[in-house]
């Protein structure tokens, strides 16, 4: 009997539509699910379903799994993020062989990736961490993909993820080797912080029309695709034109219907985890993540709504800058948000030692993805130019198109603000515009603080960076630099 | 010989003073310094200074330690939180008996103190982790004290810890037993949360006086201690003034020759980590963490100031509320920040089965540490009249003040977003509060991308909740729950 070139294991439904992908890029791909609690057989369905007539092989143990493929062995889990990868890999540990690639396409957390890389290296396993964007759709037709781990791994799987990866006009694939350990899991992560970035975003905007506007839905659905045809183009814009005018079988427009009760998985959070980890102003992203706990909030939410019903508000709309404002501060807040998330990626790339090549990432995720848009071009060639920018804002097309979009930017924040209309994010990308180009903040006065309460101490203007000073504010203090006191 | 009535290892400068404290309320307490690396006899030295006369007893090992002071033992730690308490554990643990206390007066991550409780229970040993705010100063003349952690250890410890505790006005001491496990490192550390974003809002309203006002040092300082005296009455705005118009040597005031680059050393990164784990929109702190971040990126801001100097703004002032608008929003901000924070409290609380008392936590803070002011005893009034109290903006007299500021709130942010003035905090507070008081937000869209993209289904405002659809947006996907895609 012929081996399979790729064996695969979890068929819920990203599974499922990457194995077709597969498949229909001319491999032959074993199948293995897990027994079903409730349903039986899943493969067995799955093979009379959607797999009918095609070049799959059933298989019903981890063993008839990975004895069906061909060595060295490449064998993707797509399963559920966490232990569950752990168990999946203590049950094909014995049935592998040195030199086979065990690839990871969920959504792991990187650092469980970067353990993952190092254990099975003593096996002489080639593990491989891939961030894999793009959802159902996506996974079926061409996703993009985030590839990083072991670099053995790279010449192995190659073929098959850049074949079943999205392609750009000019052929190129969807998907690039990232880096070692857990940096493709890394990547995706910021991929899906950036996600949330864009969503909230594009909800803020939403929310500024509807009201500033007062249109229906219709109306609304034709500004997002008018905004799609130019630097706004994205796949997000696109289904939210979609959504917008999508009427349920009574005719009704389903969005009214939709509860504003937003849930989220866990990788935004991540990216706000790593952010701190970091030491990187990740302020977009992680408003977006609180956002979306605020909403599910639906009791306080009620009850406040009720108590400040009639508070005031100053204006009906300050600038009167409509729509075209309201798309220029969308735009440069996105591009705030981006600027953010490449800058974590650079100072974990620092500090992992991934050397992270930023220009492929916006590259990659140019096609594929969910955040897929035409701007991701213009940071390619951002880092095209300069591949070791500090910051996106500093490139000329960047600084050209922020400095554009800042009027209508300022003044739709401010009809936010007076407007009461919640603008999180747009808010929160200005807070960092104008806090990254004040030359002196008052950052002076909380370390005068610290060091006043706490002996912190504080570095000088007119002396070197390293030389920390302490003053006795109060004339009663030690002179000491505090040992456990922390603020 | 006679025993000591407690014994205190680590003498950095909080650990020092509190010993000194612990000795003028007529405690007899030993003494022990691991031996350092540079300084010769750490004991030795404090003996013939500061403690010099004094009922201390000075020990040279962790076994003299232990056999000075009488049982039950209570052995308080006063070492750099993380790796050196493990350690410091294992070195007593061999000398400690059933029945002992010991006290961990570090800023640990409550983790660690969750774990460390459970440990030492397995050998009799109750452990308690306290936080300890003031400072310095407050370490020695009366510090705010929250104890948590084996309950059985709350009545050997109490007289101590009460005894040097900061007073209220009717004697009541500023330390009160907060819980079981981790909850007095919890608390503390959200007290230090509060602090970085009472600290954020005050450099946030001097450089809105600083700017709209275009006044001088003695000016803004004259404007602080104004506002000392009302509803703002607390230890930070008063030292603000008292730095403000601090000079040196030369006659210069000190502050603007301060570096505004702000340090920080975990606990407020902390505060955003558990807000992340409990699902709380935690916005203003997490913003005040960023911002010192921000901060810290000096060539990233010289360069964006030189690139963006020029940028346009587009009012040199909107509302003219001047210092008066500045002061309420500064206010409602503030009360935004913590009801933030009593709210994060409340869900880990409930999540880890802490029972905390609210209004307690507030009375403690109202005397000894760094966030002392006069408005927490509102706090505790509230939960006074409605222990369960939901959110903070639920009780009459807060939704009281936030009417009144808000006019001159929301000016104030349209103010700093026109002017190009960065209020991360200020504006975050906004966007909560608006955030919180929308009863139809724009959530449904983002449920709507969600579900249109990664099947992940959503609920509708017509039907009960926890019952989940999904719609075929396009015509094209399947219809079953995604599995592993997250978003």
């Amino acid at each position: 009997m012929k081996e399979s070139d790729i064996g695969l294991i979890g068929l819920a439904v990203m599974g499922e539509n990457l194995a077709l992908n597969m498949e229909s890029k001319g491999f032959c791909v074993s199948l293995y699910n897990r027994p079903h609690p409730k349903e039986e057989a899943v493969v067995d369905k799955f093979l009379e379903g959607r797999g009918k007539g095609k070049n799959f092989k059933g298989t019903h143990t981890i063993e008839e799994l990975v004895k069906s493929v061909k060595r060295p062995r490449r064998i993707m889990m797509m399963v559920k993020a966490g232990a569950p990868v752990d168990e999946l890999i203590e049950q094909l540990l014995p049935y592998l062989e040195p030199g086979d690639v065990l690839i990871d396409g969920g959504n792991s957390d990187f650092h469980d990736t970067e353990r993952r890389v190092e254990e099975l290296a003593k096996h002489n396993i080639y593990f491989v961490g891939t961030g894999i964007s793009g959802g159902e759709e996506g996974a079926l037709h061409g996703p993009s993909i985030m590839p990083g781990g072991a670099p053995e791994a790279w010449p192995l799987v190659k073929d098959v993820l850049q074949s079943i990866a999205a392609k750009l006009d000019d052929g190129t694939p969807c998907c690039a080797w990232i880096g070692s350990g857990g940096a493709g899991h890394f990547v995706k992560m910021v991929h899906n912080g950036i996600e949330y970035g864009d969503m909230q975003l594009i909800a803020e905007a939403y929310s500024l029309l509807k009201q500033t506007e007062n249109s229906g839905n219709e109306e609304l659905a034709a500004v997002f695709r008018e905004w799609g045809k130019g630097d706004l183009n994205s796949y997000l814009i696109d289904i939210t034109a979609d959504i917008l005018d999508f009427k349920d079988e009574n005719g009704h427009y389903l969005l009214d219907s939709i509860l504003d009760v937003a849930g989220q998985k866990g990788t935004g959070k991540w990216s706000v985890e790593a952010a701190l980890d970091q030491g990187a102003p990740l302020t977009l992203i992680t408003e977006a993540v609180f956002a979306r706990f605020l909403s599910s909030l639906l009791s306080e939410r009620k009850k406040a709504s009720r108590i400040y019903r009639d508070s005031p508000v100053l204006a009906q709309l300050y600038m009167s800058g409509g729509r075209d404002a309201i798309k220029d501060a969308l735009y440069a807040s996105k591009l705030i948000s981006y600027t953010q998330g490449f800058s974590l990626m650079k100072e974990a790339s620092d500090f992992y030692k991934w050397d992270l090549d930023y220009g492929v990432i916006a590259k990659i995720w140019r096609k594929g993805c969910i955040i897929r848009s035409v701007f991701l071009t213009k940071i390619t060639e951002a880092y095209a130019k300069e591949p070791l920018l500090e910051n996106l804002l500093f490139d000329s097309f960047f600084s050209n198109k922020i400095q554009e979009a800042l009027p209508s930017w300022r003044s739709v924040v401010a009809d936010g603000a007076l407007n009461g209309i919640p603008l999180p994010c747009m808010s929160s990308a200005l807070s960092y515009f104008d806090g990254l180009s004040t030359l002196h903040s008052s950052a002076n006065l909380i370390q005068a603080q610290r060091d006043y309460f706490g002996a912190h101490t504080y570095e000088r203007k007119d002396a070197e960076r390293g030389e920390f000073f302490h003053t006795d504010w109060t004339g009663k203090g030690g002179n000491t630099v505090s040992g456990s006191y922390n603020a």
